[in-house]
Order: structure tokens, then C-alpha cells, then sequence
């Protein structure tokens, strides 16, 4: 039955939001072993009228302080637009709940720094939902990074483009960016000093085609095309090492992540002051991936933190280094593209 | 015979480089009916070497200066390092020949309007190597840009990327944007009002990964990704417009240019302050494309442009506006990205 | 609550073979309109408890007889294993039930004959699930062989290959053909004459590797290729005709069927014996195709042709014409490869 | 100066035949180090003149009887109809020259064992064209065959379809499968025993569709699909082993050879009579592949078995084995699809 706080390790959790997103959260703890959804709040009927019916014995409500002020919850799932994030995760953690909370974070970075300072207080754990993390490829490039299968890194370059969905409330970057940025934030350890964005809004008042360098040190690029207004959709990412080079294809159903022994040096020859380019070109190899679903493998994840007390590596801190990249991003496009330091 | 002057319409030319470029340039001038070529100058002996084996019947000399004072040569073809084109093709003018010239036109802006004001005070024609305006692919785009068919443009993203070839005296920008350049100058009506460029420089003191945007007035925004350290060749280029949007994948053996009858257009609907955003999806054509090779397309032009005395849609004035988008681009990579009026 | 008759134009339904597809067809039907699961029957403990945990309120059932003799139930679908069609069909069409039927439609010909008689004394109806009929692709070139676009047929060349699944119970020609057959069954109006397989077993005594050629009258030639052996899925038809041709890559997200404007005619030359082939080459374009479930159009339609009285085009008729191509390969393989006629 | 022998251990060619193959054969034995071109013969005076132009130094002659009978010939290429290579062929052995043929070697199996023998006799060379057993590609896959790194082969199957080029003497097998015959004969290291083939004329009276299988020993099966009336191009060859799985895409620019680390094995389970199947799925890899030139590679070849006067792998004998198949597989087709032994 709903509403009975479980005895022993299970964490229960309330939802926030049902719209595009919420049902694969919901899905996902409800299958989980040691999490229950215990409730979910939607402002929308029709959200509602869908929940209900795919869950007829979980409570639907639509009021999100149901949700927050219950004394059954531990957990609470936060689905719903970015700008309600802050006040929402915020009234949780007041209310000793853990927080999961979608992408990106938080709007400012001060609300960012609030919430983890909260959370920091009441020891309690806040997940950002960073899901690529948790995908096979992201997974397999992070090993290959950190192994130095690449050697060190040269550039990250990301395409992710398609036709719509428009969102009313952000721009294409606030929308499509964090993904990238925060498998930049995972995979690249040098430490990113500054950011430029371009773009140009064509539709209503938010950018639908933008662009955005940052600026690592140890001379590390990283550049991000994203794109609402796309013929085709594209999620091809290109990353450069000394040693070795991979593109990751997301679209592919199999061979996402191919790695190629090509790179290239340079060097000096004797008695030459010019500098020489070496090319290498070898074998490519596409390793397997794991194909578990990654939105499972990160709720279940998050589960196991708050039941060990642990931070997660998409922990508020994450989050908040994200919403800086965008934050920089948003005055830089303001200025049409000029450099803005982190 | 070599270095008799031709009774006819017919040009006689003079190539100056038999590097990488220049031995299509020679094929193509020694194949057309109406151009002969008198001469050809390198100074490294072994391209030398590979030009007089190609044409035992053609003079091939170590000094550019045998072109550029021959009695017998109307219009020389400067296929050299970019460093370079400023003083040849200024010693070509002053000779009475006319030019045609490997791109990027020259190396500042001021060069190029030297080089204009010298042409139409002796009435020579200039022409400098745009090719693609000549494939089938961009005079398909063209028509279709001009005919209305995609509408209003939006955006031209283009990717050029590949390993290598490093050049020593010029970035990745200089070497390859400027195809991306001199097809918007032509695609794009709208008026080029500033430039963002940011990049890195990994393995000499050039940048060897840049990207490009360049906004236009009407909201029109291209951007170019060029890199020379990419595993994967790549040469697409999205173009959306209001009615449709393209792709061109100028690596596709068929099919290179794919219209999609895709868009998004803001409404506002009766009652309501909120934009909405509608989305068209319909077919895909890909049209047929001339098969005829782009080079030789525009030297057969460039033949016809001097007999006839007209300016060339690539001539001297299209060199000189992607140069200075070039110059702009330098300008703003030099701050790591501020934006730089053109 | 379940098992009470529905006095409308509702259709009650029972499953039997709630496996690997049967939950796609019990999802289908308990949302359409018209349509009732009343029941399902399945002999694997393991299965009964995932339908029953999806369906707490259908009943679920070890025995198929249950589902037979039931009063409640107008229509049975059969999902079970090829071999058992007959059995089942033969005792649902005996107690007055429609029956929906898993290709191919019966072991033989003689079976499939002895059903179609039953249900037309009955007054029955008989659908055998060719899903691919009702699929977008299927259905845009019907209509373009229909309406003459590719001009008269040359050929029908299908690709299905992929690494498993091993079917114990029938060989690859049994498994996969179907599909292939049933729709050249429905868009080549030509006549099949004969057939020839060839094939080859490795792993058990069912062949994992076969091609099956028909040959029609007016010169049409059909191709299947199957293999439960490859390293790569393949799921490519091309269809050519003397107006034009068509590629079908059903493994594309969008675009899955292009249409070519190429073709190539014999023409005799005034004063030459000769025969000489003029090749024509134009646009390609790909339809957009319809985005609705195919399985859901097919049972919807299943339930209309039962309210109806309708025979579907997927009739027992259609099934039969299947089987009798499957029977005629299968002693065409034996022969490792005679031509049989049918 | 043409027409005189050469002193040292290079060996002087005639060449019969400047089509469309042709050309290609003077250009690389023109330039390589140990062989001349002496003359060229072709029957078409158009021919004739773009040899003539190409070649200022080299004697063209419209007969090829002057090839032939010269003293001052080593060794002849027959690049001309297949329907002449057995009595070209048989007058060059004649007269003491060695011989290089284009595929297929002979119009029948009786003609092939006639050069063969004429060739054993006299101490002279034939070589048969077989051009891709000296690509990257297929060195790769036959050095990844005899190190067992596939396992045991399973099947070979090779799809070759495109638009045209319709030949008039041949039909679309003789024309096509020499190609993938040649490699199968290369590759598969089992016996082939028998031959199915079945197609269809749509065009005139040869067969512009056929489809073609080889029974070998050891269970391994062969399938050739070939057409010359396929709206696109394809040329990929999928072979699967025991151990591991290729797929050769021969018009990738890179990574042409894929290895699949996937396969399927048969089991039995203690105490279960059935079968099991076990699939593994691991890591693809794309070796790097030589570049050089196929057909530069194999005159080169030619050349060294002229001089250390021993046979190439692809020898007589080996067009012979080519031959005894499409003989096979014409006899087959005669009657639509009946087995054929070898």
C-alpha cells in the first residue's frame, strides 16, 4: 500500500513533474528494488489523467507540497521546468529530503551554491540528472581518457542538432548544452577558464541556433554546436588526443564509439629550425559497449548514495559547474560572442 | 610550338606553382580549346622534374619572373603559398597579364584592393580560384537560394575537418574557410556585419582546430568548423531557411545535396501571448547535379571572361570580401574570441 | 470486469502464446476502441506471470482451451509456434471464433486449405499477421507500383539477415521468408511460377543461411536472402522497374524508402541489328511516410473486417499463397536446389 | 626508341586492346621499372587516337597480329573481349610470348586446359586478371582466413549490383562474378562441388539479374547476387566463420574491412537432447589496409614471374577454376535453377 514508510533500506520517492521526462524516472524507481514511488505532482490534468492510469496505485496530486511535506518521502524527484528547480529542490532539502533534479541545476549559479550549502548543512545527497554519464559510451570514453588510450587531449567537439522541440522558457544552449558540458566536466580534467557563444534567435525571443568555445587549460578546446532548426538530427562528437582520436556517433545502433590510431606530432629534425607534422594512421576499433539502460544505472546509483551517505559524481557541485559554463555563455551571447572568463 | 603568341581568341598561359594544385590547373588550360600553356615556373627542382615529364612540349623554368615578363603570355595562373600572390599577381598586372589566383586572393585586405584598383586601371581581369562556385553542388544551392526555395535563410553551418595537411605559413582558418567563405559571399544576399573566431594551437604556433561565425543582417548566422586534426574526413553543410533546409555532404559519391521539406515557422495563436512554433515535415529530394568538373568549368569561364572583357563573379572583389572576413576572423582569434566588425 | 460479453460492436479477444510478440498484440488490442483481451494462454509459467503482472485484470491461463471453448470470446489470436497453428486455428474456427493467426500461416498447404474451407462454411474470419503490409514503407510502394510509377517490374531483391534468432522448430527460409513473400505476394501483380532455394546448415539440422529465388511470369524475378548468421542486421529491398527504382533500408530512421529516377530501356537503332540499352539517371526523392504503428493499423483493421463481415487482405488466402511458396523451396532445398514449380 | 629488345631482365609488352581497361594496363607497365610498353593494337581507330596521344613514343597499330608476331615482344596483354582471348591468347603462346589475360580467361573450360597445356609446353607465363586479389582489401581477408582468425568458414556472400554497364556479348554473370569467383577461389580453401544459378533478362537476350550459389565441402556456401539493373551501387561481401564475422563495404574510402568479434556455436546441455545456440558479442576492429594501386601490384607481380619464370597464384589454372564455374553456372541457369556438379 502507498504511504506506509518502509522499514528497511528502501528509499521512497516522490515526483515532481510528469511530462516528457517524468514517466521514464517514474518507470524506472518504480522497478527498482530498493526504491518505491510513493506519489507524483503535475500541474497539468492530462499529465495526471497518464499517471494515474499507468500507475493506479501510486497517488497523483497536483500540488508539489504533497509531495515535499509528506513524512513518507525521502526522496524527491524534481521533472519539472529549470526555472522552478531552485525553489522546489530548495523547500526538499528544508524538508530533509534528498534531491534529484533535472537538468540544467539551477538557473543562476548562486541558487546553485545555496542549494549545495543547503544540502552540505542537513547532510543530505542532491543528484543533478546528467544521465549521459551513465551510457555505455560515456563510460567507455572516460576509461579511454583516463587509461590515456588518447594521450592528452587536443579538443571535444560536439554537434547535437535536430528540428525542434522548441522550448518557451530557455534557449537551444540552456536546453541541449548541459548535456555536453557535463560529459566535458566528467571526461576533461583540465581546468576551463573561459567561455564564448554565438547565435541568433530566428523564431521568438530565445537563440535556436547557437555555439559556444570553452577554453581549458593545457591548451584543451572544447566547442558545442547545438542546433533547434536541423533538417537531420546529428549527435556526433569528435575527440582529439596526441595519441589517438575517437568520434562517438549516439546514433548508431551498434559502433557508437570508434577509436582511431591516427594522430599527429610534431617534431623538430636536426638542422632544421621549421617544424616537421608525423601523421600516424593504423587500425580503428569500435569497442562493446554496455547496453544497460542509463537512466536505471544512475537512479539505481543514487539510491545506493543517499543508503551510504555518499556524494555521487553528479552531485550539486557538477551541476553548479555546468550552470557556470552557461551562465558565462548567456553574457557572452549577450555581447554577441565576446570572451567571458569562469 | 611553345611561345608563339596565338593569331585567335586563344589565351595563352603561364602557370606559376606545379606543387599539389597546380598540375590540374595545367591539365585542365592544356585540354581546353581555347588556352594553351606556354610555361611553367617552380622553384623546387623535383616538381620541376614531374612537369616536364607530364609535358615534354611545355618551357618549365625555375623563375616566376620568365612568366611574368614573357612577350607570349596573356594571363598568368599563381598557384603558390598565399605569402606570395601579393607581389606576383602586382608583377603579373604590371606586365599587362592577366590573373588568375590560387585563394585565399592575398594576405591583407589592403593587398587585394591594390591589386583591384591596378586591374581596372589597365583593364586586365582578375580571377581567384573559388572552385566550388563552379561544382554542381553550390550551383544547385544557389538556384535553390535564389529561386526562393528554401525561403528566408536562417543559418550556414559547415564542417570541413580533416588529419592534416598542416601548412606552415597559415592557420587552419586561412586554409580552409575560405571555400566555406567565398560560398556564403555568394549564397548568402544579406550583408556580412561581424565575426567571432575562436580556436587552438597544439602542435606549431598556428591554430590547428578553429571555429567561425560570422553574422549577417536579417538574423542570417554562418558558422564554420574547420580542423586538421580529425580522425574522419568531413564536408557537410547544413542550410536552413524558412520554407526548407538542405544538407550538403560533398563527400557522397550521389546524392550530394538533399532538400528537406522541413521547417518551423512562430505563430501566435488568437487568445493566447505565448509564441507557438509549428513544424513542417514532408520529403526529401535530392536533385540531380552536373557532373562536370568544377575546375575546368571555371577555367573555360575565366578564358571566356578575358575574351570578352567581364568581371568574373570570383574576381578580385569576391577575393577581397573573404579576405577580410579572414583579416576579421585573425583579429578576433588574436583576442580568443571578441567580436570584430567588419 | 473481465469475461462479460460486450453488448456493442465490440470484439472480445483471446491470446494464446504470450511470448516474444504476443505481448506486442495484447498491448494493441486491450487499447483499441473496439476490442477486448479477455484472456491469454501461454504454457510457460514464466510468461503467465509477466502477463498477469502487466494485466492484473485479464485472465491468465496454462491452458489453450480455456481460451477455445470460452462463450466470452469472439476472436482468437494465435501466437504460439508454427507448428501448432493448425491445431489451434482448426479448434477456434470449430467453436465460432475468428481467428488472428502468427506467419507463416500453417506447416503446409493442405492445412491452410482445410482452415480457409472451415471458416468460409463458418462464416468466419481468418487474418495471418503479414505486419509488414500495414507498415508505412509496405504501403507507399504498393501505391507507387500501383499507380505505374516504377513502370512494369524487373525485380524484387530483398536482404534479411542478421546474427539469430535460431528458431528450433523451423529453418531460416521458415522464420524469415515470410515477411519478404507476403509482400511480394501483395505488390507484384505478376504470377509466381516456380522456385528455386539454395542453403546451407551449420549449427543444428535447419538451414541458418538460404536464398530463394521466384520466378513470375512477364519475367519478374523475387530474391530473398536470409541468414541468421550475420555480423550485421540487413534489412535492404531493392525493387527495379522500367521507370524507376527503389531502394528500401527498413533500418533507417527516416527516409526508408527512395525513390530513383534511373532506369535503362533496350532500343533498337534504325539500320542495326543491335540492340542498345539507353540509361536514364535524375532526382531521387524520399515520401514521407505514415508514423502509425503497424501492428495497431493491422489489428484495428482485423477488428473492422470481423464487425464487417470482411474478408481482410490478409486473409487465409494470402497465408496460403505463402505457404505454398515456403513448401515448394523447402523440396527445392532438399534437392539443394531444383526448380520447383508451383 | 620503340621496337628494341631490351638487354637486361625487363620485358617488353605488347598490348592488345585500349578500351576501357586497357589504358590503365599501359599506364602502370609504362611506368614501372622493369618493364616497356613496345606497341598497342586496338581495331577501333578512336581508340587508336587517344593511345596515340597518351603514348607519342609508343607504336599503335590497328593489328593484332603486328603484337603477336613481333620479335621484339616478351609478352602480351589481351585486355579485348572475352569472346577473343582464347585464340589471342593461343597465337601469343604460339609465338613464344607470355600472357596476360583479362577476366573471364577463356569462354570455356576445353580452351583454358588448352592454353595451359600450350603454356606448360613452351615455359611460358599466363596470367589471368584477377586485379582484386592484389588489393588491400582482399589480402587482408585472406590473411585473416589462414591465420584462423574467422574459424571455420560458414558462408561467402557478395552482393555486386549498379546501374549498367550492360555488356552485348556476355550476360550480367560472365560480365560480374569473375570478380567474386576469383576471391571465393583465393579465399575458400574447401572444395566447390556444385552450382545453382538462376536470373532473368529483361533488356535483351542475356540475363541482366542473376543470382548465383557454390556448394563446397565442409559445409561452406557460396552466393554471388549481381545485377545490372540496381538503382544504386553496391559492392559488400559479408563472410562469417565459427570464430568471428567480416563485412568488406569495397566503396568505403577507409575502413573498408570490418572484423566482428561475434559468432554463434551449437551446444548440447547435459541431459537435454536439443541443441542450444550460444551467440558472443564482442569488439569490432578495422585493420589498416595497403594502399597501393591493385593493379600496379599484380603487373609488378607479373613481371618477377616472367623473369624468375614461375607461376602467379593467379595462373591459368586458376582462370580455369573461374571458368568450370560459369560454365556450371550457365548450365544451371539454362534451366532456370537446377544443380549443377562441378
Amino acid at each position: 500500500m502507498p504511504f506506509e514508510r518502509n522499514g528497511g533500506t528502501s528509499v521512497n520517492f516522490g515526483i515532481i513533474g510528469y511530462g516528457y521526462w517524468g514517466p521514464n524516472i517514474v518507470r524506472n524507481l518504480a522497478s527498482l528494488e530498493d526504491s518505491h514511488v510513493i506519489a507524483i505532482a503535475d500541474v497539468d490534468p492530462d499529465s495526471r489523467l497518464r499517471a494515474q492510469k499507468a500507475y493506479p496505485n501510486i497517488k497523483v496530486t497536483p500540488y508539489a507540497v504533497d509531495i515535499i511535506s509528506s513524512t513518507k518521502i525521502d526522496a524527491v524527484a524534481i521533472i519539472s521546468p529549470a526555472a522552478t528547480h531552485y525553489e522546489l529542490a530548495k523547500a526538499a532539502l528544508n524538508n530533509g529530503k534528498h534531491v534529484f533534479v533535472e537538468k540544467p541545476f539551477t538557473s543562476t549559479a548562486a541558487q546553485g551554491e545555496e542549494l549545495i550549502e543547503l544540502a552540505r548543512q542537513r547532510n543530505l545527497r542532491i543528484m543533478v540528472d546528467h544521465t549521459f554519464l551513465f551510457t555505455g559510451a560515456v563510460r567507455k570514453i572516460t576509461e579511454l581518457v583516463q587509461e590515456g588510450i588518447l594521450g592528452n587531449l587536443y579538443y571535444y567537439d560536439s554537434i547535437r542538432v535536430n528540428l525542434g522541440n522548441f522550448q518557451h522558457d530557455v534557449n537551444v544552449l540552456w536546453d541541449l548544452a548541459p548535456h555536453d558540458l557535463s560529459i566535458i566536466d566528467h571526461v576533461i580534467k583540465a581546468t576551463p577558464e573561459a567561455v564564448v557563444a554565438t547565435g541568433e534567435r530566428h523564431l521568438n525571443h530565445h537563440e535556436d541556433v547557437a555555439f559556444m568555445t570553452v577554453y581549458f587549460s593545457e591548451k584543451v578546446i572544447a566547442h558545442i554546436n547545438v542546433n533547434w532548426l536541423s533538417p537531420v538530427k546529428v549527435r556526433t562528437t569528435l575527440i582529439g588526443g596526441e595519441r589517438r582520436m575517437l568520434v562517438w556517433n549516439d546514433l548508431e545502433a551498434d559502433e557508437k564509439v570508434k577509436i582511431y590510431d591516427k594522430g599527429a606530432e610534431a617534431t623538430t629534425k636536426e638542422g632544421y629550425y621549421k617544424l616537421f607534422v608525423n601523421y600516424r594512421s593504423g587500425n580503428m576499433w569500435a569497442p562493446r559497449l554496455e547496453q544497460i539502460e542509463a537512466l536505471r544505472h544512475e537512479l539505481c546509483y543514487f539510491v545506493e548514495c543517499i543508503t551510504n551517505g555518499k556524494d555521487p559524481i553528479n552531485d550539486g557541485c557538477a551541476g553548479l559547474r555546468v550552470v557556470k559554463m552557461l551562465e558565462a555563455a548567456t553574457r557572452s551571447l549577450g555581447k554577441r560572442g565576446s570572451l567571458v572568463y569562469l
